[in-house]
């Protein structure tokens, strides 16, 4: 799937560029920042997912001839036109690393180019980022909930078209084992799974058949689907049938899958049957409309469910839908800008500017990133955003700079790093996290503090904004 | 954006497939339906999107070199691999035009094919139409709230990944006017729209400035965005400034838009102080979290907005962000096919299906489709699904066929329609509903009948069903 064209954009982003560029914005240095406002899921926390994807696509970033051709009949002018043909993403990206937990209000990444690239880039920079960083929040999120659970993404025929490419790549960085997305497979090196549908069993003559006929043929690894008539009465008898036979040449029921009624209950009673006959090794999956409360609900009662098929809400990431992630310009023309509003949680930090995450002397994190510019090597003292009166002084607090240059003259700077790579990452800085955090009701606020030079500069430029207007 | 890959599936596909193919599958006909349970936002209608994108796909589906050789390190076996190679769908595909009305319950799209081909495409038919589905639901529900707007999809930032492609698609055949997407306007001709953001405010020395430099490069089509400061007192008297200049020089400033704080207030002030130096031919665009209820709230107050740009909430779904659309075995081996459920509504229709969509005399529609078997040319009762005793007689309806074969052999039967012949489609099928239907709170339900044979046929499936497991 290739979405390597510089049309991936919005128009804006094009018309603007070309403005730009009249205005000899080729050599205007511009620096943007990457963050959003609240953690989805009224969570304490967010998966940040989807760089190594955009290095991918920043390096390969080109207008094609049809681009071309297409922007022309726009009316775009010729002489765009032709720095669009040569065009090349050469700029700087700075960034958290894919895996990390990330929070509001602080930069997530910095982009440092031209103008008119570090414009084209916007959306396509939201469009990855915000959505992988949803749904791998969400996958973490079903992950806490099933600590020890297989857990599989089934969601790619409810997903949003071809959002379900990157919503399998992003479920594994939460936590998830496996998917059923064979090209998400292919491409991502993500283990692949699934076995039956309801179709195959009604298109025997009937349920028994059907099992015997699906292991027969993966005699290894078979998962028979039990609820297409009745789970209790017929599907869960059929499967021991065929355990057994399975049994007498030699193999295994590798396991049992229900989709529907009360899986709590039917996972119960199955499990009973199964252990009453001696098939213990038989694992139960269950599906059917799981979220992070269902799975947890589940477990809590107690449910014998050793395979979790989590679909729709994992990769549509249910109910929010979108990460509200923004881009905002931070320094151009050798100077640092802001953009205010009337509501102050809305106002950006100006300037070029690093985040330090925290930890006490037993390397435990103390709860709070703080923002800096970027020459501020370390700092002593942090200030509350909004509040002028708050503030805390801390000696000798380790402080982890967050902000790595990734991307360099428009170059990648490090190995690739493999999915499993950043699943492991991404588990080893949520496992740091304190449990308060990662409540799922009203969890404990990560705070954000801002070094006394940032809230300076900031305050300087809302006064100045300020006499501007009146 | 190429996703024809026979790996854009689910494994469970590829895995039956296999066993299927053991068994001889490809010689087993077999027909699915596609239907939906329940329409999105407890609307009173959906909007069928996504069939043009599905036939170009199913025309052109393979396995590539590298899909193989996956497929192969998966485990699966050589002779199946080697039909793979070979794949091409060959089969034959009924459907509801794309852009009609549909409702829940009955077949939208009919897939006749041997097994195999029709169960591997499953995945891919379920992600293309049910998102598509959803978000032209959308757009028309917004457009139902702005009938004399302009609406500009503004979603790829947050649109789910690589879905923002198809969502700026399904958003013009729900009715909107244009897209910010470029490559869906390159690939599917749609007009594209975008002019500024905050940041080129930001990126200049003051606002004057910024505006002046794009009236400059655009001065026939420039948008002026007026709340990066202070709307009312900063962004509005520059915005008049730079009009009177453009005028000085022979241009029009084509508007404004505004994109924070409040809509209605804010653009009943920038109304009058545009109007008071003569400028009414300025329009006001808005954008800024809009939905159909803020829409429908803005026009309400009598907010002079002529322009909406909607983003997150359209090009997502919000708040379902899934349709819940399946696909279900009907026919296969010569024979009809059910699936029983303990929930009434989950039992499916068995058969080879068509549904006729009803007319009274006068043209109008009476609000009922009914599904019959394929061979019943017309019928004159229906049958409520699950109320034995409710019945209705009916003489002198028109009876319109709304499944009609648009693939046979695997090929496209008719020439393909553009974008605004669909647009225009849904829009006349639309027009076609009673108000009752498409009001937002409790729409009045659009009835589905079953004809006697059909509900005989299932009736009788069901109780030798139950005889079974007795």
């Amino acid at each position: 799937m290739d979405i390597i064209s510089g049309t991936y954009t919005d128009q804006y982003q094009l018309t603007m560029a070309q403005v730009y560029f009249h205005n000899n914005g080729t050599e205007q240095e511009a620096i943007f920042d990457y963050f959003f406002r609240k953690s989805p899921f009224d969570g304490g926390y967010t998966i940040f997912a989807g760089l190594e994807n955009l290095i991918d696509i920043l390096e390969g970033l080109s207008f094609s001839k049809k681009d071309i051709n297409f922007l022309k009949a726009q009316g775009f002018d010729i002489k765009f036109l032709q720095y669009l043909k040569e065009f090349k993403f050469s700029g700087k990206v700075y960034s958290v690393l894919e895996g990390d937990i990330v929070f509001p209000a602080r930069p997530v990444v910095r982009i440092e180019g031209n103008i008119i690239e570090a414009q084209i880039i916007e959306t396509l920079l939201l469009n990855i980022l915000n959505f992988q960083s949803l749904i791998a929040t969400k996958a973490s999120r079903i992950r806490l909930a099933a600590p020890n659970q297989t857990l599989i993404d089934f969601g790619m025929r409810r997903a949003q078209g071809l959002g379900s490419y990157h919503a399998s790549r992003a479920a594994i960085i939460g936590g998830f084992d496996a998917s059923s997305h064979v090209m998400a497979g292919r491409d991502f090196d993500i283990p692949v799974s699934g076995t039956m549908a309801h179709s195959f069993i009604q298109s025997h003559e009937d349920e028994l058949t059907a099992f015997r006929t699906f292991a027969k043929s993966r005699p290894n690894d078979c998962v028979l689907l039990v609820d297409t008539y009745d789970t209790l009465k017929s599907g869960i008898p059929n499967a021991i049938k065929v355990a057994k036979e399975m049994e007498a040449n030699g193999h295994q029921l590798k396991g049992i899958r229900l989709d529907s009624g009360d899986l709590a209950y039917l996972a119960k009673k199955s499990r009973k049957m199964l252990d009453q006959e001696g098939l213990d090794y038989v694992k139960i999956a269950a599906s059917n409309q799981l979220d992070e409360y269902v799975v947890k609900s589940l477990l809590e009662q107690g449910a014998p469910i050793d395979v979790m098929g989590v679909g729709t809400s994992l990769v549509t990431g249910k109910p929010d839908a979108a990460l509200d992630g923004v881009y905002k310009l931070a320094y151009t023309k050798g100077k640092a800008r802001i953009k205010l509003s009337e509501n102050k949680a809305k106002i950006t930090l100006p300037g070029k500017k690093q985040v330090f995450r925290l930890r006490d002397d037993q390397q435990q994190l103390i709860g709070a990133d703080v923002v800096t510019l970027e020459d501020e090597n370390s700092v002593h003292e942090m200030h509350h955003p909004f509040e002028a009166d708050k503030s805390l002084k801390f000696s000798d607090c380790q402080q982890e700079p967050l902000l790595k240059v990734v991307m360099k003259d428009g170059k990648r700077l490090f190995k690739k790093k493999s999915l499993k790579e950043i699943q492991k990452y991404s588990k080893e800085r949520l496992a740091e996290l304190p449990i308060e955090y990662k409540r799922f009701d009203n969890p404990h606020i990560y705070k954000i503090g801002l070094s006394k030079n940032l809230m300076n500069l900031r305050n300087t430029f809302i006064s100045e904004e300020k006499k501007k207007t009146l």
